[in-house]
């Protein structure tokens, strides 16, 4: 007989079938007892009778055993997803004598966050945190696929790098050969470059930060959604694919993960038709308009202020999603291109998502003599930089993109209160491992 | 006009339209000329009359330039594609008027290779070298659209960690906040921990390995395209995955890359519905007899061994794919499982494709006992282990998995040279730029 998995369960009612995976849970009430098998896709209760308990029993097989299940599935209303195996004997395949250090049979993880992120390799098992990195491949997924549907070519860019390029002391150091190599702290450069091959490209991966801050909703290495596209018209342009890309990942949670959303009890997001937008210097009148606070002056926004903003996308056009355009050129990096009516501002925007900074984008410079100026006034050389000029001074059309945090976004999705939370395993100042 | 791409000119056949992109070329041929327009998709072929060839020249609008032309395309049997753009006007959006570092409008690049990779910001825009990077897009997707199907989940996991656990001095350290990280060698070990909550995984993303050798098919950074799954048998059921997965691969490059792969003149492979194979012993009898080289008692294959016994493959099979199992365990990671009938061999696998090895594989340990005794016989510490051993300590089923060098099957598809010419921007001990 076939191993079938949990999720295929619903079709064979009334058959034999056949289950493999883990003990995930067994309760034993006198003489019968429930156990709950989990595989790598979902759960399914069954029913112990008394000799299957004595096989389990036979073996010590505790929680997290593996055990491989021959039963026949039927409709019981009690049940979770309203099936149940009855008929059930066991076969021990690995028998777990010892408990888990975190456990994750529970609906929810009791375990404190060091504790938990300390044995994240079994923790991460528990059904709800595994759904949320479910989730994370679904809005990978689909990422990619509208951006395929959009003439979008997929690259691989370098993360070892010769130059801290991007400014800033935030950048990890390695001996290479002698040398000094970076970690690439985003894929800007190389994706600007790239779009003088395929004028709209995407990249999803690792980027390091090595920034000494110990926050909620910050981490040293995570993984960014990548866009650029030329021939746009400017900033406009990008934020419009991005409400699109936004349209489309909500739309395929809803239809793919609906399990996994129903047990992290996640509502998904409006994302309007057109997502309201407030220009930053408006941002900042409608902050001291609302709440008294002056932060007229102020080169960026705060958390706070990014609260009170999404707040009041929320109240005024029932919103989660915010833009927040023309930040004050002197906070962006150098490549940023100012807003013509105004160069004090630049054709920049953050996405807020229920009040936090999930998308980060504009257009970028893309004539070679505004390069060079850039750099000059920023004071910056321009030798280490000379291939990255190479491609504005062989032509590159206006463009633009911007980055997506994944972490960022399943943070607010989830509701979690911790980037930790809602990241695999997560590096922070103190955390190389697991 | 709305501006269309090259790619669509073809269902535009007579009407006007409206084209941007770069000057790829232009041939004088008395008063008329022929410019080549070249977008993020292709190129198209422009009759240039006067009136139009003075708009160029007014700007002294070089290689690279970007322009703007509006036309009429027409079927023309000369022209490249069979298509050309008649009663063309062009504007100048950026006016390039210095020559190249690389001419790139020639089908074949005459640069030497060094000068190539200094270069590669513009060398890349040559079509033949766009047409590689746009086939490594295309492996990527069908890799992810099957395993999608067969029900993986994609995982992104760090690329900074604790220890240099795969051993080898060729890993790559960094100060870490005063302590010291490693950059991953490989996803192994998390793509095993993961099987614990998706039993089938996989994941696209960066290695780093810092060994010092130079050769054309190594590399100090490349993409791998890894895999791990559970509830296997042996590593022929891996084997069995990795087969469909490059039937899927080359089959959607036939499908959607024809042109690429005609611009490279590629013949893609055949790969046989079952991919013969032999064992490690028996592959060193068979140089012996056919080459009179006595192998027998080495540890590993030869880059020679490999190419004769991929001749052996073409020559007795017609395949381009030969696996060779059982490869000694003294040569392979403490993880690797020993062939139950013979332990001095693994239940492990390499393929060769045309003769060079481009996936390694196998059976993992799986008992956590098994995994105390392999550390011991290697004379390794478990502490560094304790994470990952947690994944074994607490059930992980017989599993296994395999990793597909992107570089290297692209350098054998097109049959480069030299694993730098298919990779965007290579990385080796003197090169960490563009």
């Amino acid at each position: 007989m076939e191993r079938i998995v949990t999720t295929e369960v619903e079709e064979h009612i009334g058959e034999r079938i056949r289950l493999q995976g883990w003990l995930h849970n067994l309760r034993r009430l006198g003489g019968i007892a429930f156990a709950v098998l989990r595989d790598g896709w979902g759960e399914v209760q069954i029913v112990v009778e008394s000799e299957a308990l004595a096989t389990l029993d036979g073996a010590e097989a505790k929680l997290e055993s593996l055990v491989e299940v021959v039963g026949r599935p039927r409709r019981e209303a009690q049940a979770p997803n309203g099936i149940e195996i009855g008929e059930a004997t066991f076969r021990v395949i690995e028998a777990i004598r010892e408990p888990l250090p975190v456990s994750i049979h529970k609906a929810t993880l009791t375990a404190s966050l060091p504790t938990l992120l300390d044995h994240a390799v079994t923790a991460n098992r528990q059904p709800a945190r595994r759904a949320i990195f479910r989730l994370a491949a679904g809005v990978m997924a689909a990422f990619r696929t509208t951006l395929n549907q959009h003439g979008f070519t997929e690259i691989q860019t370098p993360k070892l790098v010769a130059s801290a390029t991007e400014g800033g002391a935030n950048v990890f150091a390695l001996d290479y050969f002698g040398g000094t190599a970076y970690l690439a702290q985003s894929p800007q450069f190389y994706k600007q470059i790239m779009v003088g091959l395929f004028e709209r490209v995407y990249e999803v991966g690792p980027v390091f930060r090595a920034e000494p801050h110990d926050t909620t909703r910050h981490s040293n290495e995570y993984v960014s959604l990548d866009v650029e596209m030329g021939f746009i018209d400017d900033h406009t342009t990008v934020m419009a694919l991005l409400c699109e890309l936004l349209h489309a990942i909500f739309a395929h949670l809803a239809a793919q993960f609906s399990r996994e959303l129903a047990l992290l009890a996640v509502d998904l997001p409006t994302v309007p038709a057109q997502i309201p937008q407030l220009h930053f210097a408006e941002a900042q009148q409608l902050i001291l308009a609302r709440h008294g606070v002056d932060v007229r002056g102020e080169p960026d926004l705060s958390p706070q202020d990014e609260r009170w903003l999404g707040a009041w996308a929320q109240e005024e056009y029932g919103s989660d999603f915010l833009f927040v355009t023309g930040y004050p050129m002197v906070k962006r990096p150098f490549y940023t291109h100012p807003q013509p009516s105004d160069p004090r501002y630049s054709n920049s925007f953050d996405l807020l998502f229920r009040g936090t900074e999930m998308v980060t984008g504009g257009q970028r410079l893309h004539r070679y003599p505004d390069y060079l100026a850039a750099l000059a006034a920023a004071g910056l050389p321009t030798a280490p930089f000379e291939s990255y000029l190479e491609a504005f001074r062989y032509g590159m059309p206006p463009h633009g993109g911007f980055a997506i945090g994944l972490e960022r976004l399943l943070m607010q999705l989830t509701g979690a209160s911790n980037l930790r939370l809602v990241t695999l395993f997560p590096r922070d100042q103190s955390r190389l491992s697991p």
